[in-house]
């Protein structure tokens, strides 16, 4: 019998200066764009480098329409924090990424985004919407717990 | 018989090419830090620019504890969109401010923002507190609706 | 006898918190993003939105060569900035534009770019390539001062 | 007879797509928050965290005076490069830092920055004045080249 988990990504950061605002915390904004490039990188562990994730599936984006986010505690310049990344749910076109960036062991930012999988219109160029996600996309956040995730993405550890 | 309203913002923006990704529209978190500036220009609006109200108030900033957003219709480079700004409810030491941003008077991106007024710990001058929001702060958010805005708050206006 | 000059812009700014470091001035790179802004709206005054001058002329932007900037002053959270930009040197497919940032009257940042009219390659769309500027182009730049800029320009100013 | 040379740096950054501009390429603001984070891990590698640099030597920070950057060749999402960084000069309150950014071995960004020791002013602490650098800081960024870098930094060397 096999059992399946959501793939997961850690994204370690170094949080700059220049993240930072006259408070000497981390500026939010700054903090959904590191989600945003966590959001990537669990595409890209997944085996999908967003370059060419956009020329295969002939997508222009996964771009956001919905986005929670709590802010625990603050972060500030020179510390180094892990992001936990995972797709928590998928549905026809869209799906929800859970972003949890952890300070010191920290629970710091708790993040949900809802995404589209975002094609243009056939009939307007001007147009952007949204279009099923594949199949053999959402197979590829799988991940069979009977196997150890050391041995079954060797080659993918490395870029994640 | 008094009647009272929210103070309410309006602040008109020019999406700006870098504030754009490759799929040509506003990247998301550049709406979260034009929103943080609506915030800003709100209390500006209401006779508090920032930086005079950290000093007076002695409080470092009033950052996010939550947020919500919804993306509706995307904006893109060389659009002019128009940000209404409130804030809807006050806590005893947080607030939250709505923000909705209109494309062509289109609802594009709502917005909440729950925030806290902040100061340094008077202990541990590394350690930021939530302090209880003064009420004259809190009076000045306040339009008395039996009087026209425009004779009300006729110097600041301009300000907005 | 007719005279030319250099059609000038004047953008005001306001310095936004988030653009702000834990210094508490402005974080340098916010300043090339307020002037590539600066440098999309010199082009709207001369009658060049953005989105329609690349659909038009069937480029992919202006972008940059070369940068050069000086900071003599810093600049801080709700301060109000003027910048005014000009183009100072036109070159077959480059140009060159000056920005002057100043804060209460005083010169705060000067800014020299060399910008490239770029097109996608007509035989690789992964390249951009230089084009020379269009003549037309060049001369919605220069302003005839034997008329006053108020009656040249009526419903231009409104735009800048 | 003891050689020295300057103390380099080499950063890996994964171009994110919020890093691009509609042309699809990297927004050149962006570049320069790159190489301001590039100047963070090469103190970072001689030893001076930033954080603790700030309230080791009392300084706010090290403020750009002068930017010169060329851009040679474009950069995209996805894409992976190299930042080598090192300081090139040493004057009494200020110091060049020269960021070579590669994309596939090809120098695709070459970036001169001046910066000055900088900390608030005795007197009026609303002022930023330059300071001179000390000799023990300066004294961080030889590489004595008699010796393997290997040998002679090893904790160093995970840092950067």
């Amino acid at each position: 019998m096999s059992k399946t988990a959501n793939l997961t990504n850690r994204k370690t950061l170094h949080i700059e200066w220049g993240d930072c605002d006259p408070a000497q915390i981390v500026h939010y904004p700054r903090y959904l764009a590191y989600f945003d490039a966590c959001t990537t990188a669990l595409f890209k562990k997944a085996g999908l480098s967003k370059r060419q994730m956009l020329e295969t599936y002939r997508i222009v984006g996964i771009p956001l329409v919905d986005l929670r986010a709590s802010f625990k505690a603050p972060s500030r310049f020179s510390d180094t924090v892990v992001v936990e990344s995972e797709i928590t749910e998928w549905g026809r076109s869209s799906f929800c990424v859970r972003h949890r960036l952890f300070n010191r062991n920290v629970l710091s930012v708790e993040c949900f985004e809802t995404r589209v999988w975002a094609a243009l219109s056939a009939t307007d160029r001007e147009t952007i919407e949204s279009k099923p996600v594949p199949p053999e996309v959402i197979g590829m956040f799988s991940v069979d717990t009977n196997h150890s995730p050391a041995r079954q993405r060797p080659r993918r550890n490395k870029l994640a």
